[in-house]
């Protein structure tokens, strides 16, 4: 095979393969080539992603080793992408009662939904994650981009518990908008004892959702080493509940009676 | 840029716009070089693509021509990954009340979700699509997925209305396995007028929730040009009311008593 085409091969594996380690072996056995002609498609490859801001390859050395392509964006790319969401999210025709913001349209895009993923796959590359968690129904989009991006599974913590879930574990907790009693629950056999966790979610006003499901998770052992939410918006009445998350938007002085909203970068950001 | 940079770019760029028309002075401005030597570039990739068995770059000439990445999967990487699921599935472990199968481990890894969504998009590439429609829970991270590899928005259609939707159009429609009678909603400024419309899901037995789909969609005038469900099972005590739909693995001689299940390649492929 010629180099112009093992270009192309390897580029699509490793796009296909994010944060997965990949041995020298396998390419030079897949693409019938040298071991130093695969290393230097590797460099030129590596090159170019970072040119192109979407990551770089790292080296693993040792008999084990290989290579692994860690997919995080650039600062750049990540906040011009946010710049135009901003735009998009700053029309006052999104406003619904209680503060909340229309955001079905942009988070029914799988483009968009891929970069919101990039970006919380960059912000978490070097945390411990095991699983990204998130609860049903507007999170499930964000949360399979972030996975698929740390190449880890996906588990969902449901309101109702269905029969093709098998057994489940089940939390109470208050929800901080509403201030009404909710359930979460979440199969049994669906996270390992003591997995690194990483919490997504669309919006986060006081946080309680985020809260229950951090007391669900307690229930599993496990431990929760980052958490990421799209938009966050504050809520006058109560304080947040939750510290030490990742937005990568904030929503500001909302005023539902005169139709004015404020859309800024999150805390990711600054 | 040299010609071997270009061809990481430009793989790059069409794996990440499945489905999307890029104009040729697109490539020529952003990397720099002449019109003949992207053409030639193009002709690697394409050459390529198919060869890995990963789909082909559709030419559309013209004014307003370019290049358009088809992500349809080739038979045998289909057949080869519907056979490994089919393995995972056939364990009677998984069998849970009513017949219905637990799958939430295989729908939670985002390398097989992309996959069936890959599948289903070589499967309906040549329909009129415009959106693909769920509901929620199971069947979002596929619907995501399929999307993705057709460029078109997703849809979700709740059970509950949230205030975060809008207003809401909904439904009653009797579920085929339980009976009950059940409510769907869809938010009002979701779907436009008229719109062609895919439904995916992640389970079917008498079809009772794609049926209550599609008179909610009727509601919006939408046509239905594609119906995918990842698996099919039968029904027993009721018959089919759903026709001309796409499965990938279909789910026989259920026996929970004995424990005893037969899992097979779906009418895709045959």
């Amino acid at each position: 095979m010629k180099r112009s085409e093992r270009l192309v091969a390897m580029t699509n594996y490793l796009i296909n393969h994010p944060q997965q380690l990949v041995s020298l072996p396998y390419f030079s056995t897949t693409y019938a080539a040298a071991k130093s002609s695969v290393s230097e498609d590797l460099s030129i490859i590596n090159d170019m992603f970072q040119q192109e801001g979407i990551g770089y390859l790292q080296s693993v050395s040792g008999a084990a080793g290989g290579v692994r392509y860690i997919p995080i964006y650039s600062k750049e790319n990540s906040a011009s992408f946010i710049d135009e969401l901003c735009d998009k999210l700053a029309d006052s025709d999104r406003l619904l009662p209680g503060g909340y913001l229309f955001m079905s349209d942009i988070l029914g895009e799988p483009a968009a939904v891929n970069k919101i993923g990039r970006l919380f796959a960059t912000a978490f590359h070097d945390r411990e994650i095991d699983v990204v968690v998130t609860v049903a129904t507007k999170g499930i989009p964000i949360a399979y981009a972030t996975a698929n991006y740390l190449n880890v599974p996906v588990v969902i913590v449901r309101r109702d518990p269905k029969v093709t879930e098998g057994s489940t574990v089940s939390v109470n907790y208050v929800s901080g908008s509403s201030r009404k009693i909710q359930t979460m629950v979440l199969s049994k056999r669906s996270i390992p004892d003591q997995a690194n966790v990483c919490i997504v979610d669309d919006f986060m006003k006081a946080g309680g959702t985020i809260n229950g499901m951090k007391s669900l998770l307690q229930e599993f052992n496990a431990n929760v080493t980052a958490i990421g939410v799209l938009a966050e918006a504050e809520d006058e009445e109560e304080d947040r509940v939750v510290e030490d998350y990742t937005s990568l938007i904030k929503i500001q002085n909302v005023d539902v009676r005169n139709k004015q909203i404020d859309v800024q970068k999150g805390n990711y950001f600054s």
